[in-house]
């Protein structure tokens, strides 16, 4: 199936049946993908001003009302129980499981916060003639822990998750420029080229999603990733949190061009 | 005097002093001005997530951490209680009375809330030769109410209100390009020369600040304003709220270079 040409309307049906529950990277062409976090009322502020110090990991596409599972910015239906491929539940900060469905989860205290992704940009980069590794190779991103410590909020304090992808060395300064046009989807790079300096021991072996190929006269760079919530639900330790499982990405119905400056 | 040239922390220690308690246009060129609103903890998430939604009036500067009277980001010292020229309390969403310190106010769950002020951008436009009005009167910028109604969060709800500068017919077009690359001070106009399409029946009784001549060749152009918060405490009635008097603003220590794209 080629999914990159879909309209994400088709994609979703497919997610909500059951028919995909894998990684979205490469989905829907031209279309920006989210991230997820779901909780409490009672973290809500916290959260969301721990999103709005850190925009470059955490940049907020949409927040829901208190109790709703609807979308009104980012879909033009849809509901956040079911229009992710797979869900992470989080208890005290500690990963419970992971399921396709979370209507059984759901309180009326919920608050879900969607947050830009960088697999948005990554169809920009193709159209840029820049490869996307692990779209070539058909695996998730690879994404890092770093030392990269991060602006707290209240309850909520952590380090930047990053993803990391390999870029010939003379499309760098492209890759930057066609990514920092696109801030609500994380913008540009935070490091390139050297992973020690932000606490990267083996580009090789990520925290998150599949190692991919590093060629010849290539060099890692990377981008402030949405997964940092999940770093941060895991230090901050609220009761429940639920988010997506990284690279199962929601797929908007906003184009990317409408997220541009 | 002449404040325009002086810096800000010099302008602010008047101000503390109480030496200055007037509006604040025209004060340290370069510099941007923000907007107050303090809120209990509870009303904070909603008041956040009213902002986020609708970025043109509300744009946020700074949030302080829950009972924070310290500055982070846009100021390198100062009191939120002391370094505005002049406050006004707010009791179940009736202005209650104006002073110049609200240090006898000041409750361990405030939270306090800087959004983006047009002034800062004035300087930008007299710097591109565009004529600022009220300042060439030396009164304060007609501010209105109008029709445009906003996006609602939990309790909050209203409508816009617009600040108005007349703007010759040729320097229309740049009027908007300077102000358009300064989103975090609210950006471009929201209309141009037609009062009464956003419910502003005469251009020449604001409901905020003063009236300013409007020549012949000139046309009234109106910019999304910081006194919007005004505008939902007033419906949303929570038990206290503290705003700035309008025109009466928080004079950072942040060049407006430093807010552009």
């Amino acid at each position: 199936m080629d999914y990159s040409a879909m309209h994400p309307q088709e994609v979703k049906k497919l997610i909500r049946e059951g028919k995909i529950d894998f990684q979205t990277s490469g989905m829907c062409a031209g279309y920006a993908q989210a991230n997820l976090c779901i909780l409490p009322k009672d973290y809500a502020f916290d959260f969301l001003l721990f999103c709005m110090r850190n925009p470059k990991p955490c940049p907020i596409l949409e927040v829901g009302d208190v109790g709703s599972r609807e979308f009104k910015a980012m879909a033009s239906e849809g509901d956040v129980c079911t229009d992710f491929p797979k869900y992470r539940i989080w208890k005290n900060g500690v990963l419970e499981k992971e399921v396709t469905d979370i209507s059984e989860y759901w309180q009326d205290d919920f608050v879900y916060f969607l947050i830009g992704c960088s697999f948005s940009f990554e169809s920009e980069m193709l159209e840029a003639d820049i490869p996307v590794r692990h779209i070539e190779e058909n695996v998730n991103v690879p994404m890092f822990n770093t030392n990269i410590e991060l602006a707290s909020a209240g309850a909520f304090h952590g380090n930047m998750v990053v993803s990391m992808r390999p870029i010939p060395n003379d499309l760098v300064v492209k890759a930057v420029e066609v990514t920092a046009a696109m801030p609500k989807v994380h913008g540009a790079p935070i490091q390139i080229g050297n992973p020690e300096a932000i606490g990267i021991l083996d580009v090789n072996h990520p925290d998150y999603g599949d190692s991919v190929t590093i060629n010849e006269g290539e060099v890692p760079v990377f981008w402030p990733c949405g997964v940092t919530p999940q770093n941060a639900v895991m230090q901050t330790k609220p009761p429940i949190a639920i988010t997506h499982a990284p690279g199962h990405m929601f797929i908007t119905d906003v184009k990317n061009v409408a997220l541009k400056y």
